[in-house]
């Protein structure tokens, strides 16, 4: 059976995706900094391990075949915070999930992270940071997704996405529940494998989308 | 006959290498932001151009056969300058560089840049960002050699270096001069390809040491 590793558990998208899959009948170990912040969803199925991202935290990649990483500043914390865990943190990730033979690692990134240069402005360091942590799990070996959301609300999910960028910044924005619910998806669909998705409120069903 | 361009040719160390090869009969192209820094070593043999690092600098490769890369913050300037110059304009040389089939790129890292972990601390967010471009490097195909001093100072340069890393760390450093001296030396010497060297003070000459 799948068991599923959830770095970043404590973060919005993360609760999101974690409080879906402990409904499930499947394994799932959240990795958090601080316990307390996801006792309001434990679940029989679900597993909290404490652990800092900025130490060794390769004890929970035991017995996972599945990581979605979801930790991660999104831009706002400092860049060195940026360097330490949105790039440093899912370098190391990327390691243990390698030694431990994972069969889907699951990277959430951010749109424009395949070109730093083409956006520039205060995004660019932390999107520098985002592409080379994306292109090591690239070039890992692990079988991975990436996922590139636009601009973050955290309006209601619709369900509906696409992942053509829209002509207009103003049309580029997501959901973080349609984020979570496309997580869900690619966690359970084959065949995903080296696909890397930007993610956008749209109107097409997920699973539509996401082949 | 080769032609090397010195990428941050106006920082402290890239000054006394741009400086010692414009002596030579070689041509020599330093990069700098701004030409006025360079005025007073402006020689026959050298072609100043300006350039911005967070910018396209892809120009100044042209016909170049060597490479020493030695801009960089070195750990005192904020982390997202750490990740636009030390890991994107480094990221971006390397692009350039295989572009231009170069034949030796020369990288000026520092001491630790293997494994930041072991180091930690405030400096660990540029060990970090230096790991990634040395690695982005090592894996590009371009011919390379890394170069990671210890602390560096301003003392008087001996000639004589160790690449072993002393036991204390008061044994740690290097000046300015002695790493400008090995950055030389590699740039004429054959079969340093994928050599990757930490440098300190030390009591062996640079010709001895540097094999």
């Amino acid at each position: 059976m799948n068991k599923t590793l959830i770095i970043g558990a404590s973060g919005q998208i993360g609760q999101m995706v974690t409080t879906a899959l402990a409904e499930t009948d499947q394994p799932v170990r959240a990795l958090v900094r601080d316990k307390t912040k996801l006792e309001p969803i434990a679940g029989s199925q679900l597993e909290i391990m404490e652990a800092d991202l900025e130490g060794d935290f390769s004890a929970a990649f035991d017995g996972m075949s599945n990581v979605i990483f979801c930790a991660g500043s999104g831009g706002t914390t400092g860049a060195d915070k940026t360097l330490l865990i949105d790039l440093w943190a899912a370098k190391k990730a990327v390691d243990y999930a390698k030694k431990q033979s994972v069969k889907k690692f699951v990277m959430v990134s951010s749109m424009g992270v395949d070109d730093p240069d083409a956006i520039g402005g205060d995004i660019k360091p932390y999107l520098v940071a985002k592409h080379m942590a994306d292109q090591y799990l690239m070039e890992s070996g692990v079988p991975y997704t990436l996922v590139r959301p636009g601009p973050l609300t955290n309006d209601e999910g619709q369900g509906k996405i696409t992942i053509k960028r829209p002509a207009h910044v103003d049309e580029m924005s997501i959901s973080r529940e349609d984020v979570a619910k496309s997580l869900l998806f690619i966690l359970t669909k084959e065949g995903l494998d080296s696909k890397i998705f930007e993610l956008f409120n749209g109107t097409y069903e997920v699973e539509n989308v996401l082949v």
